[in-house]
């Protein structure tokens, strides 16, 4: 389009919630109110499937209160689906753009979010309807392509940090082995985040496993085992998508273990049971007395009250920066690069194409994973530290000075 | 003792950790520094293993600074233990006192760590060596007789609550049913603490289930039906306690190498074996896509930079009480009476004898517990807000009028 028109718009939030979705979504709904060419806000209520449906809220006309509720509000506000969108789905939503006359499109997700947001716009060039249509990055396990970090990151890894933190004492308190999974499937900048909050030099997590290195369990155990021996204790944690030495992932080598034991009742394909099957090899294959395991499931992106500030702030600018970058562009990506570090970190917006974020995932870089694959650098913490902001400080006394 | 003599003292803080044990163990640091009838206050490392192993760190040169540090660190800094001393034992620990002059003894913990503390004084008594024996509660669970309520719940509570509200916004975000398993073997209160975050008439938790009602397996599935068909969703939270119809618990059902500590308690954090379970039977036996289950574990006594202030400055007072308390009695428990509730709330503290509190546990009265069985009234909420303090408030807008 040479011109903003006069038109309507429409945001949604996709895949899975973050504790600053919400961020986000204030962001393009204070940001669209300053700019006539777009008439009034629609929110689309669970995506795609809202839009598909004709089924929205006016966004137009909440109360700044309101809107600063939502922003610390963990989870999407609007609702959220996991449907991947194809053409026959996208003509139907570009139908309901037509008939509701909505020319600005807003999406707030993560790599598929930013392809259907290009097959959007590129199905409405072929009709000669042309939309403006923006994505806006949001992620917990940071894979996206382009931008420095994704929003939705630094909340969640200030949850791994404090949680880990606690944990940490917690396993001072009653030595053994402490399995905790955290969430990534193929990226580990989550399960990394663990570390963030170590304050002394034998803090845990004291192993750290990632799926962009592949652990057999032998090396596990011996890992766990060399920990063992030195501190009497040794807290663990693992990405749920980690990859046994053949790269096929222990969680489906388990699921396929699922299915042959299937006359059992407990399911081993569930949510507890790569943590529980971890503790159980190190159980029986270890001389340690006490093993435990948790795994952290949906807390990670939804535990309320535990924001970043810095993450909720560039979350809310992202979503401002769509709006105004839809006045002058007919689509792209919100992307975050990051121009200082450490106490001076700052950063700025840009806009890339959603092809090039589209579709894609990044993994952690070879310099945030320590030599032999079971822990994180001081490069990542570098890296992490400025997304999460200040952390609790500790104190431990049962390694002070005996009298 | 008719009078409180010269001599040192030993803290030690017992059984699992919560979030302000040791704003606890400061109270008693900074109480036993204004009484120079206590010389030295060392600390227990590892509780009683650490006093039968004459095991003891110096708290009494600890700064103002570091003191703070330690009141708003999760977990047992001087670390703890699950020993669980018979007559023996305590001889031992007797030895160890005497050979240090500690007539002082003040044990922050449970049940079990009052009838050590009731053990420790009946015995030293027939020694004819006169010591102090003082009890400060400690409990997640808020599971202790004769006090109000617990220091330890107000923090865990609150977890639960932040953790259910965000969970509860994850759940509208993507409809289906969730299951979260609470801690908690016999006391329901944690539990029951996972509603205090509701802010809208079909905020979930929908279901809640304690140990303190046996449900079969039939009445959780109709229940979980009976939801879904009214809202589409359902958000579920369960004890790891809860028990079948027959009266065992489902837990000890599933658990086929069920470890079993040195208090004949079956292991139930740790493993997601219940979570699981509860959501194969969901899914194999109700018509619902989507059934998810978190076991949320040791998070919810260790998780860093929660801590409720109402909790912390009363773990602080109950340290501080026990020490002045030992200025001119032999023994006792303290314990907590509300003295005004709501806006009003306030506490006093008192003097219990140690065998009330002993071995002994509470669980929830019948009037924080719906007829059916499976939710909770508004007497637990009044009852348990004051302690947990402010909850962050959030909105979702999914259900707002359509346009």
């Amino acid at each position: 389009m040479a011109k903003a028109p006069k038109a309507n718009a429409v945001v949604g939030q996709s895949g899975g919630p973050t504790g600053v979705i919400n961020a986000s979504l204030v962001g393009v709904i204070e940001e669209a109110r300053k700019h006539p060419e777009i008439e009034h806000l629609y929110g689309a209520v669970h995506a795609v499937a809202g839009m598909v449906k004709d089924d929205f809220v006016d966004l137009g006309k909440l109360p700044a209160d309101t809107l600063e509720v939502v922003a610390a509000s963990p989870s999407s506000a609007i609702a959220t689906s996991r449907d991947k969108p194809d053409r026959d789905y996208c003509a139907k939503i570009l139908e309901v753009f037509k008939k509701r006359n909505i020319r600005y499109f807003f999406y707030i997700g993560g790599n598929d979010s930013a392809n259907t947001a290009h097959i959007l716009n590129t199905m409405a060039d072929e009709m000669n309807f042309d939309i403006c249509s923006f994505h806006i990055p949001k992620t917990v396990d940071n894979d996206l392509l382009i931008t420095d970090h994704c929003p939705g990151f630094g909340t969640a890894a200030k949850f791994e940090a404090c949680a880990l933190m606690g944990d940490d004492l917690d396993n001072r308190a009653l030595p053994g082995v402490k399995i905790d999974v955290i969430m990534g499937r193929h990226a580990g900048f989550l399960t990394a985040s663990s570390v963030l909050g170590r304050q002394r030099d034998d803090d845990g997590p004291h192993l750290v496993y990632v799926p962009e290195r592949p652990i057999s369990m032998d090396k596990f155990l011996g890992d766990v085992q060399g920990v063992l021996k030195k501190l009497g204790r040794c807290v663990v944690a693992v990405s749920e998508g980690i990859c046994d030495a053949d790269g096929v992932t222990w969680a489906k080598k388990l699921a396929e273990q699922a299915e042959v034991d299937a006359h059992g009742n407990i399911q081993l394909s569930g949510t507890g049971a790569l943590a529980d099957f971890l503790a159980g090899e190190v159980k029986s294959k270890l001389d340690v007395k006490r093993v435990r395991a948790d795994t952290f499931g949906y807390l990670q992106r939804s535990f309320a009250g535990i924001q970043s500030a810095v993450d909720v702030d560039e979350a809310r600018r992202c979503g401002r920066e769509a709006v105004k970058l839809a006045m002058e562009h007919d689509n792209g990506s919100v992307a975050i690069r990051r121009t200082g570090n450490g106490a001076n970190y700052a950063v700025e917006l840009f806009r890339t194409e959603l092809k090039n974020v589209a579709e894609k995932t990044k993994s952690m870089p070879d310099e945030f994973i320590n030599a032999q694959g079971n822990g994180i650098t001081d490069a990542f913490v570098e890296y992490a530290m400025p997304l999460v902001g200040e952390l609790p400080r500790t104190e431990y006394l049962g390694n002070y000075p005996r009298v």
